[in-house]
């Protein structure tokens, strides 16, 4: 069985719920036109964490990650698109690590598109949505950009359990950062 | 501001998850005529985790958990109502602990009612469900019990957060338990 851990914060959990639904045998809410079934009794979700706070990454990830651009009024960090790129690898590769998974997923998104990170400790995979958003200005768009982050996750998680990484890296929303980024 | 931490298993984290939109001033889908958004800006989630295994438990919160009764096929634990109620209480003791939080909340649920938690160092409320279900052999009773167990947590941590635990005590469904379980 592939074992998948997630540390997200913009997609609040549900790409790890969604991922443990298909494993479990029933369609989740959000992911199951593209997950379906598929994964059933061949995945186990070890963990999926929501974790919108600095010091939630460091007190179950033990990573440091970079001080906050902003903070919402709930505490939740809110970084910048580039920032969030390299943080949604940290988190990834941290998360992984840490509860021992064969795959780990980190996402975050503060004020831009969002980024979306699968690791597997050979290679890592980097995503964001189309949906420019800022969580300090919370409006429609916040919405919009979590379910596209959502969907697209999971459809980078489908692509790599299947083995299609070649069709997914001609997707322009994803690309190949093993040895790009820290 | 209060901080809360949540481990969950059969709740799938939504309790978090709706603590924090009531917390960030958007109502959640499940929990809004609960939460409503009472808690802007008062209440900050660090980390709301739904962790369904075994070693998820020992690598993210640093316990170590009774084996499982059963195991699903998706790698999920299963455990009889009586042992749920004391990995709950250790779930919500570990994650407030290893997050820093004031608050911790942890559920559990394989065969049985399941358990829900919250502590914060100085008490221990547990409750349950009134919906007997079993994780392995699922059918529409499982959805029954996570939304009640799910509105339940809510419930605690309202009462919790109003300082109403008299009111809450009155419910036949949760106790103290602060010096009863280990």
């Amino acid at each position: 069985m592939l074992r998948v851990a997630t540390a997200e914060c913009f997609t609040h959990g549900f790409v790890g719920r969604e991922i443990h639904a298909s494993a479990s045998g029933y369609t989740g809410e959000l992911g199951s036109e593209i997950l379906g079934t598929e994964l059933e009794g061949k995945v186990s979700v070890v963990a999926a964490c929501f974790i919108p706070t600095v010091s939630g990454l460091r007190s179950l990830l033990g990573i440091d990650p970079p001080e906050p651009d902003e903070v919402s009024k709930s505490g939740a960090k809110a970084y910048r698109e580039e920032t969030d790129r390299k943080v949604a690898v940290t988190m990834a590769r941290a998360v992984r690590e840490r509860t021992g998974a064969d795959v780990g997923i980190g996402t975050t998104a503060g004020i831009g598109r969002g980024a979306i990170c699968l690791d597997d400790g050979e290679i890592t995979l980097l995503g964001r949505t189309d949906v420019h958003a800022n969580l300090l200005k919370p409006d429609e768009r916040i919405r919009k950009r979590q379910l596209q982050g959502i969907k697209r996750s999971l459809v980078m998680f489908r692509a790599y359990f299947r083995g299609e990484l070649d069709e997914l890296l001609e997707e322009e929303w994803v690309e190949e950062v093993t040895r790009d980024l820290p």
